[in-house]
């Protein structure tokens, strides 16, 4: 029930078409229901300007292009990660205008005007960590946000990462993305004044657990204004970004 | 060696006064240490407005003491975390100004002009988080942020944590605050439009694991623009935050 | 040995047919096996009216038609779960009315008349959860309760749950399924007044670590009524709802 | 906002009292905030007989006798669990009619008529168990439960627990408190017709690891009809025997 | 109901004066409980000549006393381990005869004649092992085993071992006790013709986890023949080992 | 170098064939190599009557067919552990006289005269625990026992372990093979006169995290004269059997 | 920009080519990018005469052929680890002169004068443990380490160590891989004069926990002397072992 | 028995006064014990110049002295590692010469001349690693290592250990000790020459999880040259410093 339909009901209230008793028995159902959807989705569509996410992994070919068909035929912006090449060639025939990028195992459907609200530098340790820099390069892109990419940046030679300093540093938001030890992120905490998200990856092999090495490198680090999130997690790195971004603009 | 420095070093060169190889050795030896100390500690003192901090845990009165005086003797403010109340009242004569808040276990040394930048709010979901939350709450005060408190608003009861939305949807950055199962930051990331900031708490018992399940469920979380700091990290996530805020008001 | 054959032996021996020392041996070596055997067995039959259940993971196509045949020609309702849709191909030649659930990995040969006891709610927080889900739901619904399936509900979109509120408070039992992060226990334990029995599942990834995030996160719940059973054990959670269930309506 | 209140608001908009655009705001807000307080208290109060809880572990005494007597005044029943005696001791004073259970480690109020709504078996393993065992025997008394206990009933003398089977399986609800391996729930509910809720407890040393390896071991129970509560939680099962307790009487 | 009471009831069926009802109601009832009893016990007493043991660990001095007159009243002898000297100050007075090993934690009471059924060789690693060493042997001692000890046995020091190893290799049955790596039980066991049963102490810092290394290192020790007990359990293994020396010396 | 070598040698150096510094040569070196190899290899063959043992996971045919080579051309019996039927066919023809049992994934060549010393019962919960229960019982059969299997005797359904207890209490080693939650151990520690040897298994799922609950269980197991092997160890739990049954029997 | 380029940029602003302003911009960005990037690959190339090193696990055929060819362009060695048969079979046309070694999964190019600096000793428990023993062995070669293999090595059978101290003694460092229990490290580091790095394997089962057993026992070794790698990373530390190495004889 | 009793007694067989049986005895029994014994205490007193040490955590001040004594008797130097003040008082009256270091919790006992063997820079992240540091410190010193600190050197403010790096560089050993995330030890390694030991420390809080953190960050270090010790190990990689400065200096 959004604002409109609630403005109505009262109106026929007042108008004496709806009686209260009927009109309280609709208002104790629908509140949460009806109010919240819309103004989430309102939000979503008209101020966020972010698309909808369909996270692909575990999801049949036909889950994922329904969901994707409804999306997009309610106009909205798509965007699907975590989409295998094939996942995304089972689909692509029912999803027009769907691009799909390997690198960062996702795809997109753009049907909004383009906007575009603050920078992003994505810092990688390695080549390894390339699939979840992608997937955090890319929907900070596709969620508005100007991208600069410095991959191959790792603390084993400190070098190349301060060799780029003067570009990262400009950036809004910083994500740090690394596995192995995870140091990275730290060292670029202690070297930045922008907000450091950090995302563990869950290369590396033996003691790194899976990524738990890296992910509690990153917790731990002692370095100010680090944040973390789950491991692999480019994604949700470049969704916190772009809130923070959208943050900055807001009034732009 | 800072900017002057450096150009004055230049023109000694220029000037003949300071020999090429003289000069060579200076610069050699020095770049890393005196530049980059220099450049630093004026992004703190000038640009960045934030004090210097002292982490108290583990460290005796006399260390506290010692670098607390030589911080407040250069004229920057200080902010001094995790201090009992045994250690403040060993160090409390020595350090000039300084004001201790219990709750959150922190004292300040405010030398500097008081800023606004931004507004946090701390959401905490029971009486038992209130160290961490204050802690989060004080240092998001002395970093410059106007904070407002929701305390006592778990996701066991709901209503309390939807009746004060109005109120916290206004905060530039949400930091939320729970134990337990730290079911909070998802509830409240997926009704926010700002970044929010996660700390789980070692409350707890049995499998809390000293926070860890809290940890886990907030890395978790399948609702977009959560990050998350260590357990009991509420300085760590009012760093970030007022780092989030002052981007927001850098132009301000 | 039942109540009959017991009285029987005991009246072998008021009657001289069977000497003491006989029946002696008899009552020393069987009371444990066939009296207990019959006892657990005539409790499934005459007043649990609860299939005969094979856990199919890790049993051979020979293995399972050979236990489920056994329990067949006994005239016993039987529920296969975690059955592979290879397994069941293997075996559904052999077992005359087996009707297989795909979506819950499950087959069941139903024998008896049908009872209906009681009604369980099964709210579930993501497409991903679906096959755990299933087994919960269909699993409740062969014990004989009433099933009403509730998915795709997740904390992040607190409105689907709150729509569907009226429905699920209904249930006598309601099982929640989630994964990620799990926290969709604790809002609907908050919210109601039947027992709760919560299913971690394994989906997620990262720092998930194959559902321990969901698990702890459901154990560490601060809202009453919550119980968990184990990671991915949507049978055990159905059961224990079928076993609340049967107390409620055992004098109908 | 309870139903009254609403009621009111709708009225004055039928009778023209309150504008419509008054009413649309009125409602915006608070259909979230009182509604749903009310909603659950009423709950509470009125239909589940259940006394309001506070956990006094990492309390202050002031913030206990704080929450307890604004409780008390206003006529509702009061449980404080995780009660130490020295906690007590300091707040016994300012609470009328308070009893303390120093086994169970909690204390009560009664203020309400006493109900008696189904009967719940606390069989626990060992002495060293009883402050769990008790915190949940005392707990469902509380709660409105005819409580029977049988203690130091172990896996390694079965003979005990066979002894008195007869009488456990009369209960509604059987809790079943174990530490070191925790194998006594896979026994009882290899046996028991009624619901069995299992409490981990942390008693043990080693590898049981705080009561992981109990935990671990019910949640993996392969006997149909466990569910568990977190490590020590006697509260939490006690809890969530009596709502099941209360399904089964609701109607008398 | 030990085996003359059954003959006993059977025989008064089959002389009329029991009915077959009221046998039937009585067998129905007893079998587990009082056969089940009477058989345990028997053991323990005629055949075993095991002492009954208290874990003293989490009760009090009330609890350990009383339990402990009731044993020694029955002319059973007494082993009552991890007894503090606290605990065991408390309850000397009321406890004739008891005899406390400080070393060890342990105290005991003898009754019966002694015996004497194998020999047992406690190896252990390092001075700090001593209070879990002198537990296994103590309860070597009273559960009627021959012990020798061998301290001070290092893997780091090989020499030391090899020099005793002509007295160890003696023995029935060897115990290794060790902390830190846990390597000594490999290294026995790759030498032994004996059973080797090895205990993991929580002695070490850091990674060892509170025994966990060690633990993990004697469950995945690659020589023949060693089975493993709980971190600590100083008695588990002494226990172990008597019993299978009560099985090599069970028919002289 | 064995008894004999030395012996000789110093007989050569008595009669001054040998010099007093080549023999010196000779026994720094050797001491450890021969002496220590041929004390080894000679109790193996002669008085331990235990054939050699290749572990065959993660070596190549080749690798285990060279080994069985040379040790089957010493005259020695062998059994080959952990052996997929993809290895075996690779190296069945180069391999006179091997015998392979699927279940139990091992194969075995025995030249020796058969022995017979002492019994071991192997008691396992479920038929997935079968691989694991075979390895135990095949091994512990070529290490000289005899064998008696009694399979699906879990706790869940206590009656079919009660009914075998005459002839599993006949056993002098009890092995004991549990997945899930590994409860069977203490049960049937709790009745038994001999020693127990429990086997964790990894069978299970979600919270059995690949068999660390069973394996917790049963260190923690209350139940004395338990001791555990590694996960999944059937070999290692039938050769510590046999090593205790050949001191039960070592003088017959 | 090394030595040279500093100097001459000096020299032009002494000569009044480059203006003080400008060189101060160029000083100010490049100092830690060009002199840090030259210093470091100065020693590569220059002192230290190692190899650049590709870590190929993850890498695609086409990431692996760009770096290597780009690496043998600047006349540099090259080894390239975690290299699968596929991989190289991929790459081996586009790479002249590359040796693969299939048993360490490694391949290199050889284009330096050949240079031999101290010795390195790999003592390996098991067969199993041959990809990462030679993995450590064909890197300390590749980085001019004469290198001595002592294989199969393991604690259960100490002889076989005794028998090849005196060679194994001789090495200035002491490289040892053991998986399962990993006593081995101890064992050799108690006898030992030479450093001992210790590499934990990957292999076992159950309890090994991928390694995690033989990564805790040896970081506990209580023998003097032991540094510890990450699991399965015997390329780390053969390059510590050559570090060491050239340490020793770097004046040579 | 070392070298010089081996060849008295072979010439005792060769001089007809020993005969070849008796020999036989002595050397079947003593090769392992006394020349063992010899060999490697030999070593330590006449070519490593190490002192015997001693870890006193746990260690009654009896057992202290009485170890201590025996030490000092024999003319050895004496270090005793983890000695809190509480130790040391009570000891220092019976230990002549003994000199206690607060900071590094250790005393020594020196008796032999001065030697200095190689030099070992220390690097440490903060204050609070400050005990862990000075225990590696002074335990290399004793051990003979010329010693450099470098304290307070965090990756958080990177400008301060490259300001220090001319002289951290020159260190024939570097030992880092850092606790927190621990990346200290990557960006040490790459960039130094010289073999690089990291001591994670347990300083830290929440996810630090006793050192586990900065423990796994350390063994997944991308730089190379980098081997870990124990969490707060600073003994163990002083000594293995010490190893390897002994080796690079053992021909001076």
């Amino acid at each position: 029930m959004d604002r409109d339909s609630l403005k109505r009901l009262l109106g026929e209230v007042a108008g004496g078409k709806t009686s209260v008793e009927e009109a309280f028995e609709r208002l104790r159902k629908l509140p949460f229901e009806d109010t919240g959807y819309a103004r989430i989705d309102h939000h979503r569509e008209l101020r966020r300007g972010f698309p909808e996410v369909i996270f692909c992994e575990g999801k049949t070919a036909e889950q994922i292009s329904g969901i994707a068909t409804r999306i997009i035929g309610h106009g909205s912006d798509l965007l699907a990660t975590r989409c295998s090449p094939e996942q995304f060639a089972a689909v692509s025939q029912s999803i027009d205008g769907a691009v799909y990028h390997e690198d960062g195992r996702l795809f997109a459907v753009k049907q909004s005007a383009p906007v575009e609200r603050g920078s992003v530098a994505v810092v990688a340790g390695g080549t390894s960590d390339r699939p979840v820099s992608e997937e955090a390069a890319l929907t900070a892109q596709y969620l508005g946000c100007r991208v600069e990419r410095f991959y191959d940046v790792g603390v084993a030679g400190l070098h190349r990462l301060l060799s780029s300093w003067e570009e990262i540093k400009e950036a809004d938001v910083i994500i740090v993305v690394a596995g192995m030890e995870g140091a990275l992120a730290s060292v670029v905490a202690g070297m930045a004044d922008a907000p450091v998200i950090a995302v563990p990856t869950s290369i590396g092999y033996g003691a790194s657990f899976g990524g738990l090495a890296a992910l509690l490198t990153m917790l731990n680090s002692c370095a100010g204004g680090v944040t973390v999130v789950n491991i692999d997690n480019g994604f949700g790195a470049a969704y916190a970004a772009a809130v923070v971004c959208r943050r900055i603009y807001q009034d732009e």
